[in-house]
């Protein structure tokens, strides 16, 4: 298959989040319209990427069936095996992460969690077990897990990578606000959150001024 | 003042991060290849953005002054004075924003919190008064509110939204896994986190995939 530019991807995620929702609401069909709106991108964007599912056939009375394009773009995106996952820095994020994948993503798993503070170590949270920081690599090395999440704070987020890329991982998360530094073939994505709050706290303050 | 692009604005509060990071290091200078590199972004991006910043005078010996330069930073960002945010829903995540917020950032406040669980109502958690999202336009009003984060679940995220600019919000921070729709004129923000842990997995499993 040919490789899915990293935007694809996203979008592909987001209809099939959507269609999650569909699901939850007991539809069976979705308009290219209404996955437009959803998703926010142009309906000749939607068409663009339909092109990509000409197995799911639609009707223009009912829209196309929810759960076969659902499928569909599951098993373009290959999701359909279990990722296992760990997570590094048992603290507020880190929880809040942890008791999100317990219950949503049958095909992702955290399946162990690593914090330096001894009291955190051998504990049970949100379903997965915490582990000390010291026996990250074993851990990961012997779980073939293929993505680390990092929640630590920024002094010691390059540690943990570092950690993470010796032990086999092919893809990180983090949190931590720092510009980490991977090798090649790994893919890092930052998810600074502080500095999105602060990037709208601007927007938002030159709006008011403009309009005083 | 002439209108930052958002990636600038980004930028410059990378750099901020980064300079924090080095006064809490006991540095009292820094050198344009250090920024460029922590950022991750070119030298010649730095040295770009430096001209901004004329008036602080560095030398080739000992680099820029850390906290002159952090000063005309966050003059350029007009940050220096308190913006007023809320946050509605006090889940893990919620949680998480909250204790963030409540020790590290002086002039960005989470002033109240906001959640339809009567039992998370007229408690504080964090240091933050917790009311029930009935309250949220009175008290978004009243204190003059700049900001809105949303961590409520996807269902009622547009709900959140809606009230939230009503009540004269300029800007969102969704966290909900779901596109929202707000009027022109105010700045939106989506942070999916568990969108982008999917992507990484997809391109992690990719690079597995390819190496095996």
């Amino acid at each position: 298959m040919p490789r899915i530019p990293q935007r694809t991807v996203e979008r592909f995620f987001r209809y099939c989040q959507f269609l999650h929702s569909k699901v939850e609401a007991g539809s069976e069909f979705v308009f290219s319209h209404e996955l437009a709106a959803a998703v926010g991108v142009s309906p000749e964007q939607v068409r663009r990427d339909f092109m990509n599912f000409r197995q799911v056939k639609g009707t223009p009375q009912r829209g196309y069936p929810v759960k076969e394009f659902m499928a569909a773009l599951y098993a373009h995106l290959e999701s359909s095996s279990l990722t296992k996952m760990v997570l590094v820095g048992v603290g507020n994020l880190g929880k809040a992460i942890l008791s999100y994948f317990l219950r949503r993503r049958p095909n992702l798993s955290i399946v162990a969690a690593f914090d330096l503070d001894p009291e955190k170590a051998d504990r049970i949270y949100a379903g997965c077990r915490v582990h000390h920081t010291g026996q990250l690599e074993k851990v990961v090395a012997r779980e073939k897990v293929a993505v680390g999440v990092i929640t630590v704070p920024a002094s010691s987020a390059q540690e943990a990578a570092d950690a993470l890329v010796r032990a086999g991982v092919k893809g990180i998360v983090n949190f931590a606000p720092v510009q980490l530094k991977v090798p090649r073939g790994v893919f890092l994505e930052q998810l600074d959150i502080t500095l999105s709050i602060e990037k709208v706290a601007y927007f938002a303050r030159k709006i008011r001024t403009k309009e005083q």
